[in-house]
This record gives structure tokens, sequence and C-alpha cells, in this order.
């Protein structure tokens, strides 16, 4: 299997690192060593725990960058729709988003092309071998956004963002599955209450609704969390496949195929309004800003596919949303809710679990 | 300090069953060893492991009846309001649930007397040293019941319901004070998570409105908790003061003084409906019922005090919280919420890691 590789790369990575820490202490307690020895193996060490802290440091910048960039978002989807309704066509926004991330990966590459040379690793030419599992998130997410459409006839919309919490559980499992790689049994109690957490900070007097969702509703959510958590755990899949590949190399064929999906998706949708009002009929600068915006969150999701894994971009997310309805209470004067508290409070707790998880794994 | 010597106890015991396992392992080891200490220490090991399986069996048993106790009572609760209002005092009710509790324990010790004969640790008598901390217990929750009347003029029943799992914390943080008995970091987590699982789980639509509880009420609310901590870890000090003491000598007087401080408040609150319609007017074969259950529930929160701890009673109550809502949903046809299930899905992986985080302290 192909994602096994991928994990058993990973793996020795890391034990890797592990290894050359053990051999530093074992190295400092060997007495009677060569002083020669030592003080080489010390220079090693440092530039090892360099490493570390500069790979430590990278995860949490695009961490942060893709929490800020979330927040954000719902926070410009909010203030749009207060100005009024969406008088712009969401396929050709769309379409735009992933040309501008495009475009984006393009201009990196080419400072990288000046500063370092075209090499094996950022070269923009690819393999069939390589580029041909690229489409495969894009497709994913245009089914999922599909059926999106026929859910609603089952769930109202503040049902559907509960059950949308179920992403959470999906990515978990299929992250687990797919690519092997295991969460501590406290990670697991800390994942179970992240979905709970995150759902209880949403809950409202009408949540109760979501309980009477037929059985097509439920099966359609959970169709949806699948597809939605294995778009997320496919893409990381490819990102790490070969870690030494330039991300912007990555995310120029990712979202290549973002661009084609979209401009399908504009064909079957909104042929007639493009071609009878233009492409860019209701536009606004807030429109504009939002593009923006999803764009940087995009390019802010892979990079922590890249350094840091699904899991924290599931965390990364829920605080995110948090953060918004925070937010929110100074823009535009909302309250919070005592389940609100209650939900943060869990999240904050399952946050500290997942990282005391890792130390005793 | 006098908890302080209790606590030490309690360690020393913890480190000598700890010490033997060791030897025992040890011992297996040794492989020079003469046979003959090497029987005789695996049948120390053997009777150690017998009395540490006997005293986990006695922990479960009393925690398993206060769980069904405490859930039975509410649901009795439920049961006698469904029937109509309370038509009896519940000041004579009080006294006659400590004078049954005190009639059990002496049933209990007469028995034991007869089987043992009288020994240092279950004779009756006692000394003024050993009796005098037994009213405090008693006379902080008179105070406590005396505070309740004054905050109702602050908060409503049902947001008093939310504030009292303040109770929670506030045990939690005497117990770590008073008794110095440290809890794990996950075991803290664990216990914060108990607290926002309890709440979430007792959310509904009018629950907001708690966050509007003006200061004196906030006030009110803490000192409650905190005295309602503070009686349930001093009861456990007093008791697992004299380890070897008779439990039912130790309820005795814990009961007696409990009569004492009932009897006051009828005299106080009940003496002119006491005296115009009898003591027992309006009595129903319910208010029996629920007498009998009270006095049976109080007799296992000591012997949890006793066996186990503060700890482990408020885990045992928070689930036959929960425990009563569902049966409640087959006895009286109650609605659970998906607030519920988020609660008892947070309140599940509490206990889950008071456990797991038992084991890495």
């Amino acid at each position: 299997m192909e994602y096994r590789k991928i994990r058993d790369e990973g793996d020795d990575k890391e034990t890797g690192i592990e290894d050359v820490e053990s051999l530093r202490e074992k190295s400092v307690l060997l007495s009677g060593a060569v002083l020669d020895n030592r003080l080489a193996s010390v220079g090693e060490t440092k530039t090892d725990s360099h490493r570390a802290k500069a790979k430590w440091k990278l995860k949490s910048v695009v961490t942060l960058a893709l929490t800020i960039l979330t927040s954000s978002q719902a926070i410009l989807i909010v203030w749009s729709k207060r100005a009024g309704k969406y008088e712009y066509s969401v396929t050709t926004a769309n379409f735009l988003v992933e040309t501008l991330k495009c475009a984006i990966s393009l201009v990196a590459l080419a400072r990288i092309w000046k500063k370092e040379g075209v090499t094996e690793d950022n070269r923009l030419s690819t393999t069939l071998d390589e580029v041909i599992v690229y489409p495969i998130p894009a497709a994913l997410y245009l089914v999922k956004n599909l059926l999106q459409y026929y859910i609603f006839a089952y769930v109202d919309a503040p049902g559907y963002q509960i059950l949308k919490n179920l992403n959470i559980i999906s990515t978990g499992v299929l992250y687990r599955i797919i690519l092997k790689k295991r969460l501590s049994e406290i990670q697991w109690a800390a994942f179970i209450l992240l979905t709970a957490g995150c759902t209880t900070a949403q809950l409202n007097s009408n949540s109760d609704r979501v309980l009477q969702t037929p059985f097509q509703g439920w099966v359609m959510a959970i169709v949806m969390a699948l597809l939605s958590g294995f778009a997320g755990v496919y893409t990381e899949a490819i990102i790490k496949k070969r870690p030494s590949r330039n991300i912007n190399v990555q995310n120029f064929w990712l979202y290549i195929f973002g661009m084609g999906f979209n401009a399908i998706a504009i064909l079957v949708q909104d042929f007639d309004a493009v071609m009878n009002k233009g492409f860019l009929h209701g536009y606004s600068p807030i429109t504009v800003l939002m593009i923006f915006n999803h764009a940087l969150s995009g390019i802010a999701v892979s990079m922590v596919m890249k350094y840091a894994d699904n899991i924290v971009k599931v965390y990364s997310t829920s605080v995110a949303m948090l953060l918004t309805a925070v937010v929110s209470v100074y823009l535009f004067g909302f309250h919070l809710s005592l389940a609100f508290f209650l939900g943060t409070t869990v999240v904050s707790v399952a946050i500290y679990l997942h990282s005391a998880g890792k130390m005793q794994r």
C-alpha cells in the first residue's frame, strides 16, 4: 500500500530523532569515552535540537495562521450577510479562490527558483504517477458539496451546523485507519471531548430538533462527514508522500485540479447567469476580501497538512469557531450563552489533554 | 495538624502495600534464595492481594449502593411531588431520617458485639477528644441550609440547580487543601470536565438566565459550595482519623448530633405546626419510603467516606443525577435533550480519565 509506505517513512524519521536523543544520553553517560567523540556527538545534537525547534516553530506559525484566517473567514461571512444577501455567484468566487491560490503558489515558486535554482524537488514538471492522485480530494469535496443541497430536505441549517461536528470524529477515525498513525487513549478521549465541546458551544433553544432528524438525514450527514474526513486525510497522504517535494509545487497541482472542478461547477450551475450578467456581477469589496481570505486559509490548510497533520487542523478550526463567537460579541453585539462557556471549557480541556496525551504515548 | 497526621497514615498504608508488592517481585527474581523464605513471602503476598481485592470490592459495593440510592432518592422526590405538594413538615422528616440512621447503626453494632465481643474499636463509649469534632459537619450543613432560603432572592430554582455544580469544584479544591491528598493533572482535568458535563446535562432553554445572577447571588452560591464541600471533606477527615474504629460507632456519633441539630430546626421552624397538627401529620407511604431511602443513602455516604473518599462520592452522585434522568424517561415520560447526551458523554470521559489518571500518577 502507498499509505503504509508514507507512514513508515514518517515513523522512521521520528524514530531517527529519538535514537539520536538516546545516543546523546548514552554518550554523556559513557565517562570513559574519548573527548573528541563526545564533542562531535554534542555538535550533532545541537543541530538536531535546532532542527526540531525550527520544525516546531513552523508548525506553530502555520497552525496560528490557519486559526486566525478561519475565524476571520467566518466573521467576513457574517459581515457580508449583514450587508445584504449574496449577489455574486458562489461558483465564480470559488473558481477565483482556486486561481488566486495557484497564482500565489507560482509567485512563491518563482522566488525559490531565483534563490535556490531549479531542483528535482521544486521543479513544476511532474510524472503521471505523482499527479494522478491530486484530483481525488477535489472530486470528494465536489460530491460532498452536491450532497449538501439534498441534506437540507431532512435537516434545517442550524441542525446541519451541529451535525457537521461529526467531521471531527470521522477525521480522527480515518486518520487512524488510512494514515495508520496512532493516537494515545488520552488523545482519543480528548477527541471525543472536542466533538462534544464544539457541539455544546453551538447549542441553542432549537438544537433539540436535530434529534428528530430522520434516518436518511443521519445517513447523509455521516456520508458527508466521511467524505470530508477522507478528503482531508487523503490530502495529507498526498502532501506527505514525498516530504522533500516543495509544498508550492504540491499546492499548484492540487489547486489546478480545484480550478478545473470549479470551472465545471460554473458551467453546470451558473452558466446562464454568468453569460447574461457577466462573470464578476455583484462583486463588492467585501467579496474580494473574502476571496483573498479563502485563498490564504486554503494555503494555510495545505501548510498544516505538510508540517503538522489533520488532527492539528481539526483543533485549529475548532478554536477558530470559538474565537469567531467571542469576536462577534464585540463586532455584532452577539450574546454568549452558558452552553458556549461550557463548550469552550470542554474544548480547552481537550486541547490540554491532547498535548498531555502525547507525552505519555 | 491533625489532618496532616491522617494523610500520613493513609500514605504509609499505601506505601506499605507497594513495598510488599515490590518485595514479592524481588523475591521471585532472587533465584538463589532459600525455598522456605520464598514460600513465606508468597504466602504473605497472597494475603495482601486478597486484602487489596476485598478492599476494592467493599469500595465498589458502597459506591454502587450510593449511586443507586441517590438516583432512586431523586426519583422518589419527583414521584412525591407529582402525587401532590409536600403536606408533611420537612424538619420532622429530617429528624426521623437521623433517628433511623442512629437505630440502624446501633442494630449493626449489637450484631458485631454478639459476634466479636466489645473491643476498644467497637465500644460505644468515647472520649471528649474523639467526639468534639463530630457536631461540626452537622453545624456546617445547618448554616448551608439556612443560606438556601436567602439565595432564592437572587436565583430561581433551576438556576440554583446549575449553581450547585460549584460543589464539585469546591469539594475537589478542599479535598486537596484539607486532606492534602493529591490528584494528578489528568484527574484535575477530569474534575473540571465532571463539573462542565453535569452542568451541560442540566441545560434547558432558561439556563442562560443564571448568567444574569447578581453579584450577591454568586457570592452566596460560592459560600454554600464551600460550606457543603468543607462539611464533606471534614466528615472524611473525622471518619479516616482512626481507621480501625468501627464505622457504626463513628456513624452513631455523627447521627446523634444530626438528631440534635434537626430537633433545634423543628423548634425554630415548625414548632406551632407540630403542636397543632401532630408530629406525623401529612405522612404518606411515599414519605416513609423517602425517609428509609434517605437514611440508607446517608449511611452509604459514610461508608464511601470510610472506604473510598469525597472524590468517589462526587463521581457517584453525578452518575446518579444522570441515571435519574434516564429512568425518568421511562417512569414519567421525560424527554432527553441533546445537551443531556453531550453532558453524559463528557461525564463518561471524565470518569475514564479519572481512573486513567490514577495509573499515571
